[in-house]
């Protein structure tokens, strides 16, 4: 979303513009509306159906004509897309779109539900966004580890509780996060082992007097096998979802940890860090402002993932057995926090690639930081207990601090 | 949204047909957009404007004829809308729209930030649909009541732990309910008494140079007081949205217990009551169901208002002072609230209307219930303490319960 | 809780002592136990039991000596206490305790449940827990008030984004949150209002054949009015408390502001504020370290008190009528929430008073907010628009800016 | 907890007595204290300051006596137990009582910090609980396996929207939930394969100058590996903890869901299946009651280990950089779910043992399913599309239901 030139209401003072993809990454959907929910699931309805076909083919119960009709239609769909208007879900347009076209259309809701059909097009969608995920993330964490090694060096103070602690370095700093996300990484992988199952063929969750073969549709679709109780393979929806979820809300609270502290750290009084300007924001009545709206953002969306997860774990928690309606509002808490957030992994390794840090400050911020090494090495050269020396050296603190206060007055 | 005739998958066993509000309450947004965020406000964004425009002309800020161009352009907005597209938001669109069609336009930001824009506009939204609310709800409890005169008596189990414990009525039970949203009127009630209060001229939070009057355009814009604190009155974006959605979640959680309770109740093999088929759809494979749809929405969206509370609580939870473009994300979680909530009152209340008691089968499962008086009235008669007699009656249930055993076997 | 003497693992740079109320905040239930939960209830189950004692004696169901001897073994158990031990509540310890010194024990459960008792003891509890919270925030809002007024002139940046924004002062930014709390303490009241009902006589959700007398038992407990409905009166546990634990939200909320930006902006290299040393402990291992953890320990309780709201809302979320034992859980989440976050207000209250803002820094930092204050100046002198104002000052600042770095090289 | 003889409120109906473990269960903490949270982490600590004192010994900083005399003392702590009273947390109260018996005890905080102590002494306890649950939850899927194969072909509908849908059987029913907790075992097992990693020798996050030796200490605690960078080690704590409370929501989740299909299928006027006694209570007032506690207090706690999990999430979102005492309220949250929950498996599987399925009431629901089966005949002995074939059995349907309803009249 490009703000239309003549009307930008800041940005004068900017010496590089907000990047395209940050400012729609910021503006969330409040200028923009959010797609149709199944509209997410289409391509992945469309796949299903060809593979639902070839196997009903195989099957003896559409004959190769009928299936050359089909396939034939579905290749249209991708191309001219289907229009979900005026129909329930994208299941009902699909099947409307083929029965148009050929009078096949009609028989390919043989041996299945929709219940299994928006269960396996979901598993698609998920399975393929997370190894988006997989793929993005580790690229960010090759950018953490490439700026880790320039700044191998670089002093930076260890905090904890909001405090300088000990000296560090701003390379240890983003290694740190770099083996938060490949955390994140490994579950996603563990997602994609664990719901690598096809539920197709398990109809509305107990089966079909069709011959059908999901373990044939189970390996067009690129699945490890198909599911093994029908009905478990459709009464869980939501469970995937939120497990899927999960892994976002890990992501995103890794990157809020760096959001949260480059903010701080790059703040008026304190500039330890320069961020960089195409990921920051002007502001309509104060001309010198310097947004990190970025950074903001990212925070934000983890508290939505959050929402998100919570409504998704809700879904199947006391649910009476057998498919229900309510598990149909999974969908935008699904889609809602995967379309906020995918863009988070790319862009945060463009932010880290052009931050600054103020070598200056950080070094100077280090400086009085050598109290426990102090500590540690009295203790190690008169072989007394940490505990003593370190008291001793608090003593020495203490005294210095009288000492300063006493010259001020 | 109504499905496409030649395309409904199914539905040929009902006498009525779902009620086109009843598919639309059901579908969520599966098959359409969620409109974009900042189109909720932009009937109050341009009410903002004008009250605006007439107290910076009122301060001689604006000279009488740029007011009438404003206005008259605020009126052509309300008429032909204003595109969002390509905006950052409502009040750039907005601004835009005006700017475009007189110089005055450009002078319509003096003494004002997007900050208190928002705050105002959102405000104005929020007493509006409180106010909605209360109406709605006032309905269905005049519904509820209506119903539970007509069924004063007729015998209902009373139930605890899911299990029949007492004669009971099905009015004394509708009652209850009625009961309950007449406290969810009173909180949304004290909500717009909480927030009665208009941030307009705060600007970004901490007021403005421009000599402004604040108690001017709260009055205009019809709240009971302008806001006392500039910083306050900005800093708290979530804080009233939160508080606003709280009192939804208070309504969809009474509304979910009575959509649990009418769900159970009504299965096969139970049949107490019948539900309207105007509230149910059917299924795409199994010709003899009928689905209560109606009351499955209501419990997922009673955990979507949940999910929403939650992103609006946290929102505010551990905010540094001032604006933080994190409370954008506020909106999604308001409007989603709202929107997929709304329609409950009404929805229920003619739900309510529909639904026919099995006066035979409710009386026969209240039968047995007698116990408790039974001890009641031993108690009273014999002046024996309650659990005395109570104890009495268990040993006489217990013998029974071994006899009829007995005689099985 | 104190620790032992000779077992400090810190503190020797500190030259006032960390509170014991402090410590105690901050220890959470790590090295203490958390009592059983009905020991909350039991001074409310003995008022409960007082009021429907006399009730029962008024309507004829106990004599006066009954009476007389019950209300003596009610004010045994007041001094003594009732062990909880052994039994399934607090309800049955106190029959019990009553059986056990006087017959009359026995009659005191005619005419109610135990679903009344809880519903009757928590609500009661709440009242006055409520009162308490608008007392202890009107204390703390006293203290940010008086504060605020000493600080009138102490100039401090107002921020947006994080970052400076115009001048303001650390008086106005305080009276944001007197302001923020005074609505806590509205919020506290409609709470009152709203509950100030007695469930008493309810029973177990269906009345009783006993003459009993729930106008008169409200009466003598203090409440508003009796129950209208015995359904509603029992079957909706968890609402009040969702209720009141969204009061405590609120104000955690708001406080957890105050703790986030002060612990920010005590930070060292910023060091806008020096905080008092006696709500901050030391490091096990770092000599120098001052660690706020007042702040943090306020941030995580305004999480918590979160969680306890979602357990809260959850608990009549899809309940099927009656009353369900599910409802039990919502003691541990409200007492959680209760015990944890009361002695917030006071200590803010104490921690507000031993700030020391740095007016040197703060002052250095406010200079070079004036760019606002100069468009609109600019705007105001030469009639233009401020938009056209802003962006004359926007392209000086950008000219200033390239030539400091021009010089830098 | 055994509820005392002489003052048993309720069941004198009851052939089988509630089992000591599911009263126990059903209580939660009504009556009973929630143990000083640091104690569940004793045992582990003990073990910690073992690894670490063998560790020192091996690096030279302390000697073969103090190592020896160390032992003994951590002997002897596991014997008596340590007390935490007056301590700060289990770390203080251990390094106390070492000190006490042997001046090594002074030394043994050499080169560890308590954060890096926690995050092990955490991670040892989740590791073994984790164990704990692969076990008892196969333990579960066994009995379920074993139940569904006494029951392969006892009828019963399948249910979907609260509706009888087709027939199915008891057995498949049992095994879908089989299916689903043998994922929940393997999200533990996933969550061990993630998170076993040692963060002792992290200390603070930044190291140490002793020359301690990670990989020694990881090995001596079983640990496939040590952390590789100290800040991640103890920074994201929070983190495993979310993840690990997840695997338990998972496993609520199903469990609930067993828990409120049979809740309503038992429910009377349906009495589908017979609860065992040993599972139920009763009422202090209606002597008929048999309440299916157990099934109750398993949803409840579903519903408490979900708001556990938003307070694990929360605590590691939008946190500023290093350990921040906020985290230390994790183990509420993370003990609680562990104890409320752990028992699940183990009386679930009980549970289903105990429970009578009515064959011939499950056989009379299933009778009219036929319908779907009826259209998939016809449309394969037609030939004809499945979606014409199930509007014709609709129609039939329709006329049947007309031509019932005319009869009544």
């Amino acid at each position: 979303m490009v703000e239309k030139k003549d009307n930008k209401l800041w940005g004068g003072a900017f010496s590089k513009q907000p990047r395209a993809d940050v400012i729609d990454y910021c503006a969330g959907f409040d200028a923009k509306s959010f797609a149709a929910l199944d509209s997410f699931l289409l391509p992945y309805d469309l796949q299903v159906n060809e593979a639902h076909a070839e196997m009903l083919c195989g099957q003896g119960i559409l004959t190769q004509r009928e299936l050359s009709e089909l396939k034939a239609a579905l290749n249209e769909a991708r191309k001219k897309g289907v229009s979900l208007e005026g129909f329930e879900d994208v299941h009902s347009a699909v099947e409307h779109f083929l029965t148009q076209r050929t009078p096949a259309g009609a028989k390919i809701h043989s041996g299945r539900s929709r219940n299994d059909q928006v269960a396996t097009d979901t598993r698609l969608y998920l399975k393929d966004h997370a190894q988006r995920w997989v793929k993005d993330l580790a690229a960010l964490i090759g950018q953490l580890e490439r700026t880790a090694a320039t700044h191998a060096k670089t002093a930076m103070p260890g905090y904890s509780h909001h405090r300088t602690a000990v000296p560090y370095t701003y390379g240890k700093w983003l290694q740190a996060y770099a083996e938060a996300f490949k955390r994140d990484v490994q579950a996603f992988q563990q997602w994609i082992e664990l719901y690598d199952v096809c539920p197709l063929g398990a109809c509305a969750g107990f089966g079909t007097h069709f011959p059908i073969a999901p373990a044939i549709t189970a390996k067009k679709l690129g699945f490890a096998k198909p599911f093994s109780n029908t009905l478990d393979a459709v009464q869980q929806r939501g469970e995937a979802e939120a497990a899927y979820v999960f892994c976002i809300v890990r992501a995103m609270n890794h990157a809020s940890q760096l959001a949260e502290t480059f903010m701080v750290l790059s703040m008026p009084g304190m500039e330890l860090f320069k961020l960089p300007e195409e990921f920051c924001t002007g502001s309509s009545v104060m001309p010198h402002k310097k947004n990190p709206d970025f950074l903001e953002a990212t925070k934000a969306k983890a508290s939505l993932a959050q929402a998100s997860l919570l409504q998704l774990t809700d879904a199947t928690k006391n649910a009476f057995t057998g498919y229900n309606r309510d598990s149909q509002w999974t969908k935008s808490a699904l889609f809602r926090a995967q379309v906020e957030c995918e863009p988070m992994p790319k862009l945060m390794a463009d932010f880290i690639c052009g931050v600054v840090p103020n070598n200056e400050k950080l070094a100077a911020l280090c400086e009085p930081l050598d109290a426990t090494a102090r500590a540690e090495k009295l203790a190690m050269e008169k072989g007394i207990p940490f505990r003593l020396a370190k008291q001793e050296i608090e003593k020495q603190l203490k005294e210095a601090d009288t000492k300063r206060k006493g010259t001020k007055i």
